[in-house]
């Protein structure tokens, strides 16, 4: 093992450039794995940031944790931030112009060692990376928010990413007890909200027809599906499902069903008219909600599955 | 509150009409329930009816409960069975034939207040009820496999269905803990399937595209929307994605990726060919499951979401 990946796996530099709710997020999970709080930088354009983080930083931490916050490094310079990293994280804005001019900049500050990852929940690697002068150092590493508590990080190279980054990337976050899968092909939204929109897009059909309301639907999925893909996925639930037969049981015996189900599917589509019923009724239903009640019944959940 | 609906909420007398995996689960989940195991009857035609069910039914009962199950009733005969039952629940076989004949049988011989449900995964009470007397009487009370376990209950009436029927339904099952769900509709498949199988439909398009392995979705779905969704479904769990704006907020955000999965998501349909691999890939990861297990670690999980 080479020494940088000793190190990665141990006490590595980090920064995170963006430190909206997903870059604090992060950093509230960095502080309870780094050696000392002063290797984490957090980097952002904002003009009150070291007040911003002092305030928000806390919530993704425990209090025994809080004193940290004062001692991580703020900065609003790049070059400063980068330039002793030996992981540069960014969630900044949710644009390509954005991604494809930093990253030149962040390649040229940063040591020669630096793992780049972005955190973008859309825009692939190789569209980042196009001005960059060494496309095998960028992939995307994208987290189910948020990442402080939920485990899943897609890890999506470009055609480019070199094998050796992805594979320290990999090592990090497996020392982190973290669950990095590591997706074979770009593609559009890579997998976990591709999954979870097709279920959320013939919830909203349902909802549009009027069978179940928006709160039944959560209702429903939250006593059954929910709690079932926490422990099996749904590959392996249906395998279980078809007995001794398996997956393949299962097709045999509600192969007609699944496929009804399917011709019948919801095709609506952003704008197309659903939308003012249905976020109305969720506004009525949860207004503002409280994510820390959720995440602490989600660390709890969590403790179990991993046993 | 009726006298009959007092009864249904503390000490009805229960058939089950068929024993296969869902019948022995639920008849698991009534013993826990019942005043006495000799309220609760077993019909089936299997002919060793009696040894099957003291084979297989202690698998749904704890430890504690297993000296029950030789007092329960065993029937192979529809009219013993039904005639002094309060409820009537039917999981025979899947297929209308069955179910159109089976019910003008039962309505005559059970009495007249008795509540009938079939637990059909996709065969409308208003198909399964054209050839009885009063149609009032039928309504679908769909599991989510194995409902010893699993809280949901989609309660589908047909249009002809008696508001007292539900009512009493619904009463009977609240009173359990039981988390039973009516639809204003009938529908192709009901919703908890269309909702599953529209994000298995995806997670197969996925690992036909080369993008993740069958393990490596339900590892996915396991570290992510899994326990999320076990804790808040998925409308709640992106009004809260959207911050200040809810749901409306997140589709401002991100509707337009949103609807580049939709435009991208797979297509793929019942015997298209992707079976071969995925079946193949399901056997080698999984194999034989232990789905006590699963039980187990599910059982935990609604302990803590249902808090």
């Amino acid at each position: 093992m080479s020494s940088s990946i000793i190190k990665l796996a141990s006490s590595p530099r980090i920064t995170l450039v963006g430190a909206g709710t997903i870059g604090l997020s992060f950093a509230g999970f960095h502080l309870r794995h780094l050696r000392a709080p002063e290797d984490l930088t957090i980097l952002d354009t904002r003009p009150d940031l070291r007040e911003y983080v002092k305030t928000n930083l806390p919530k993704y931490l425990d209090a025994s944790q809080h004193h940290l916050v004062s001692r991580v490094n703020i900065s609003d310079s790049l070059q400063d931030a980068v330039k002793d990293a030996d992981i540069v994280e960014e969630q900044g804005p949710e644009n390509l112009p954005f991604k494809e001019s930093i990253w030149p900049k962040i390649e040229e500050a940063a040591p020669k060692h630096a793992l780049l990852w972005s955190s973008t929940s859309g825009i692939p690697a190789s569209q980042q990376s196009a001005k960059m002068q060494d496309k095998t150092r960028l992939l995307v590493v994208h987290p189910y928010n948020p990442p402080h508590i939920i485990p899943l990080l897609e890890v999506v190279p470009s055609p480019s990413t070199s094998k050796d980054v992805i594979s320290q990337t990999l090592t990090f976050w497996k020392a982190r007890g973290r669950e990095p899968i590591v997706m074979k092909k770009e593609c559009i939204g890579f997998v976990s909200n591709r999954l979870a929109f097709a279920l959320l897009r013939e919830g909203i059909h349902l909802v549009k027809e009027g069978v179940l309301t928006v709160e039944e639907v959560d209702r429903l999925v939250e006593t059954s599906m929910g709690p079932r893909w926490a422990v099996w996925g749904p590959f392996k639930s249906y395998h279980a499902g078809g007995g001794p037969g398996g997956l393949e049981g299962f097709f045999k015996n509600i192969g007609g069903t699944v496929q009804g189900c399917w011709d019948d599917a919801g095709r609506e589509n952003v704008g197309d008219g659903w939308e003012r019923d249905i976020f109305c009724q969720a506004q009525e239903s949860y207004g503002v909600v409280d994510t820390a009640q959720r995440d602490e019944k989600t660390r709890k959940i969590l403790e179990i599955t991993r046993k």
